[in-house]
């Protein structure tokens, strides 16, 4: 009942991983703009399967067929809807786990929910699937905030035991970060990369943790209270499966941490409000100071694994083991850096039209 | 104009910190309850000010008057409302803010955001205390999910340096919490009041992590996608001020973790399905699994200390030393944990609710 | 669990006719606005009980008392709470009213959708004494858009037999409207009150129409669909006790006419596009069109009547007359203008903050 | 922004008339329940274009195709998404429209508000055609009524200067409607048709009445204040092209009626309340009373008309004769039946389900 998200942005996700296609409405987005679709490919391409020894087999073309909202190459006011065919599906791989349910999916609580009644081939609506459309809104989302000067970039901050490099506090290097892999410093990408191909050589998976950085907003962009960066931001992320933790700025080290250290100095640059640090990661009070807006989120590692596991049967009440089969990422981490910018880019789009209200 | 949170159960706050009050209108909550007030006075108390030496000394009454929802002593369906007046103000303290924001506070982005309309005294609307309505709506709902079998309870997981040992995964000892200062370990606690007047002496403050548990939650219990328990919780402790990070389960440690250890196992305990671990913290898809909810938020140290900072002039566009008078806490940590139980209450009713829909 | 309105400008009402108090909140309110707290006095006293021989003879000071929102007399950005104190009830006029539903009220309906825990003293949450805090939210939306050119004024079109003249469609004549009791031509305002005189002899009411006029709106200002002009103050509209039915331009006087009568021709005013007609009633799709705002309520008769009723015994399941006790308007329609003008300026006020987002 | 409605049962629309698709997402329909596509199929068909002499001679076959929400034939509680292709689409007739606006159209209040980026051809997002989706999503409400045993049905009150005999207050024959051009009345049926074939002589159009009747809702449901029936009722009522009014039971009428001609008394019909007259139209304080729910809604006549109407050129600033080409209905309100069923359908449910949240 709660696949939407946003107050002036509104985000409908339809589909399911095995339904004919799956889908997204993206209602209030700004007039008249002319999205690039190339870029918008090239975009959803980071978040396609098949693309390396880290990622499913699964293939697909999941190029976008836009149905609505744009008319001569621009957006005309009307809600853009776009749905992504579900063409190489093998449903069969999936027929028992609606008695089987497989550890760390949403399969057991949804089977609670929806009494059965629910789709569970290939996850259904809980399929990590369907942050394909996610990453629609998002793409489109990116670009109009890019022609505003504000840019949006993630890099894999962790994967396993290995960590990249941390952003500049102040000025993170978001130039750097291109392609499929993206980290700060390459080396720990190469190491990152064999730990994912340990794992999968286990029949194992393995998880980490995503750094994105927001440049160029401006200060005073967000709602008090409930309606705060942080909380349309979380509200977002937590969308994506296997996110389960967000932190801004100093996030979870500011628990260890005395206020004159975490506290970030004000000082003039020319006619600018600048901080010395930015433990704060750009937000006070779930409103933007004007510096590079920080977070991170936490991936678990793919619940899916080739490893015999311990379940039970619903049907005949009783303790099962379970062997998955079908086609898994080792490590969803990559494939999930650019839905986290899509998911950043849509939350801050909507707080910004929010925040430019007025008569 | 976010100072709303909910589906079913929809909650606006409303005041300023010197306001002539602040109070909350709670819209959905279930019908013919009836509050223990003695209670809620007693759980509003633990969030009060003025309590230790850790807490600032501004000391107010802080009763909260009912103007509606209620009749007979039970709520009738109407909307229930409460304020509390603010009696005890010092406006003086903060007169010269609005040219010289404190560093960490809201009020440099709010001051953008509002173009110097806004209410700077004690922080206005971005004070701290607008919790107090929080735990108003929070306690109410606290009552009716215990009177459903369903507890919430945090305690203090850090503060500073110090660590209180960690909830189970599967029975976290909520029975063993207690006081103003909750901790599993009696120990940790000593400690963490000598880090937190360590810091004190030092004119300085202290940041931390509270844990918090959610036992008697039945399976099935939250929406897909951006709907999910994950979601909704995360949005409303993010409106907790210094609240800079929320994780589930294993949170940001599953990072460094495989699938088959992070993967929870299913086995049958007679007719309950049930899990060996709980990394998942008893959310999966965003529905409940019917396993303890378990999740940690970070407490950045209290922006406002003794020591002198350095801020900026807006009215001269100049560097400015800053000297913040006024009472304040040194470590917000104890006085957050009935928020984090009361902002948690709200979010689990409010999916409770709309998992109950039927027809 | 709907007690409130607004995409932007979100409003929040509670109470109940007999609790403590009744008040609003009033989140996304423009900032910096100094409202003219005398003109919203005489504006509520427009609406206040006492006033003659049509209205009822309780009378109470009704004075709000502002919580929230407001600092050194302008808005301050945080939501506008306004209470105002129940001092003059004598809830023993209505104890048998739980067991014997008074026809036309909501008792019944609220009785079984309650299971009998509402609160039944002077209509609870469903009295027309709500309309109190709607009148404050819409006061201060009224002047706001004075202030920004636009006028909303009303007048009563119809007391039973007797119809005022009504609006120009061109140029709706609302500078002669004025005092408690409105309408175009004088002498059909004493024809009202006598007919209102002849109900109350009788031990009875009457029912009537409002028309209401927005001048000043600009053209191009709603949402297409459900976010229309119409959709919104048809929601807000029929929030008003008694209103039982809302038309714009000809309304029901559309289904007798054809296209060609109808359709409004447009012709350039100067620079301006203007229509001949405006039997859309300054709406298309919707959307505003420039020309006035036109629209008309149907308020039916006041349901407490002196007269004996027949009604029944809801724990006796028989047959049972009823005699209402309590003061009560002969015709609610002069008290309803002020209430349909303060529902129209804060629909409106929402539909201009959300046609005016823009980044 | 605003092409969305409900608060549990959430619709979601999309499309222009002339691009790619237009289509729905129902989010929060009951799961578990197995639509009738063919008896689907024979109510979009009531709506469709090209059905006789008073329809547009417009034939597609708008078969919807579902992308989603469903598996195995019943819902499975992921939004249900539905499209229908636009494939008979002449964008041709169009092109001078964004120029020399349409009087009555959204036109030029749509180019005002857009700025010219919306999409002229056909209506864009503001056709009539959009109503197509509505039906889905309201035709599949309305079998899941029938199923729990509510009755929705409308008939054609009036086209022109004929008026249909009125529905019974206490039992509308609702069994007596049947058919693309349903009354109570046959004789009046065919004095209809040619009232609409006079007008079609004439290329002129002609409007008309509809009323509706819900019969078998239990008492109890609907919000208080603006979350009733009426107001959601109106809400989705006005969404629907060229409606302009909408009242409940007696309506307008009531302006002229006394309070003890007006309130319906009650009586005890065995163990049911039940009321003697039913002139509240089923609703008291929003919440039903367990009568049937009774409204009308009244219908423009046709904007577009083959006669020469007067406009103006936008882009030379003078006046302009426009004459319409294209294909258009010389009467909407037989299709329009249908349409208010689905959207009363879709009301009711998303109140039906928000009624029966329980803990």
């Amino acid at each position: 009942m709660s696949s939407s998200f946003g107050t002036i942005l509104k985000l409908s996700i339809f589909g399911q991983s095995h339904a004919p296609a799956i889908g997204m409405c993206l209602d209030g987005f700004p007039v008249g703009f002319a999205p690039d679709f190339d870029a918008l490919a090239a975009f959803l391409a980071r978040r396609a399967p098949g693309q390396g020894d880290y990622a499913t087999a699964r293939r697909e073309a999941d190029t976008p067929e836009f149905l609505s909202g744009l008319v001569g190459g621009h957006t005309c006011g009307a809600p853009i809807a776009a749905i992504i065919r579900n063409t190489n599906t093998q449903s069969g791989d999936y027929v028992n786990l609606r008695d089987i349910p497989r550890p760390s999916h949403a399969d057991y609580p949804a089977q609670v929910k929806y009494g059965g009644a629910q789709d569970i081939a290939g996850g259904g609506h809980f399929s990590g699937r369907l942050t394909a459309p996610l990453c629609i809104a998002g793409g489109l989302s990116l670009q109009y905030l890019q022609s505003k000067g504000i840019q949006i970039a993630a890099h894999i901050a962790q994967i396993g035991s290995v960590c990249d490099a941390p952003f500049s506090q102040l000025e993170p290097e978001i130039s750097m970060l291109q392609g499929a892999f993206p980290t700060l410093d390459k080396a720990k990408a190469a190491q990152m990369r064999e730990e994912i191909a340990a794992a999968k050589a286990d029949g194992d998976s393995v998880g980490g943790a995503i750094a994105c950085a927001v440049v160029g907003l401006p200060a005073g962009i967000g709602e008090p209270m409930f309606g705060g960066l942080e909380n349309r931001l979380a509200q977002i992320l937590f969308g994506i499966p296997a996110v389960k933790g967000v932190e801004f700025g100093s996030g979870f080290d500011c628990a260890g941490m005395r206020g004159s250290v975490h506290n970030d100095p004000y000082f003039m640059d020319g006619e600018r409000v600048c901080t010395k640090t930015n433990h704060a990661g750009g937000i006070l009070g779930g409103i933007s100071t004007g510096m590079p807006l920080l977070f991170r989120v936490a991936v678990k590692p793919t619940a899916s694994i080739a490893k015999q596991q311990e379940s039970v049967s619903l049907s005949r009440n009783c303790d099962a083991a379970l062997e998955i089969r079908g086609r898994h990422d080792p490590c969803i981490v990559p494939r999930a850096v650019p839905c986290v910018e899509a998911a950043a880019a849509i939350a801050i789009l909507d707080a910004l039209l929010e925040a430019n209200i007025s008569v």
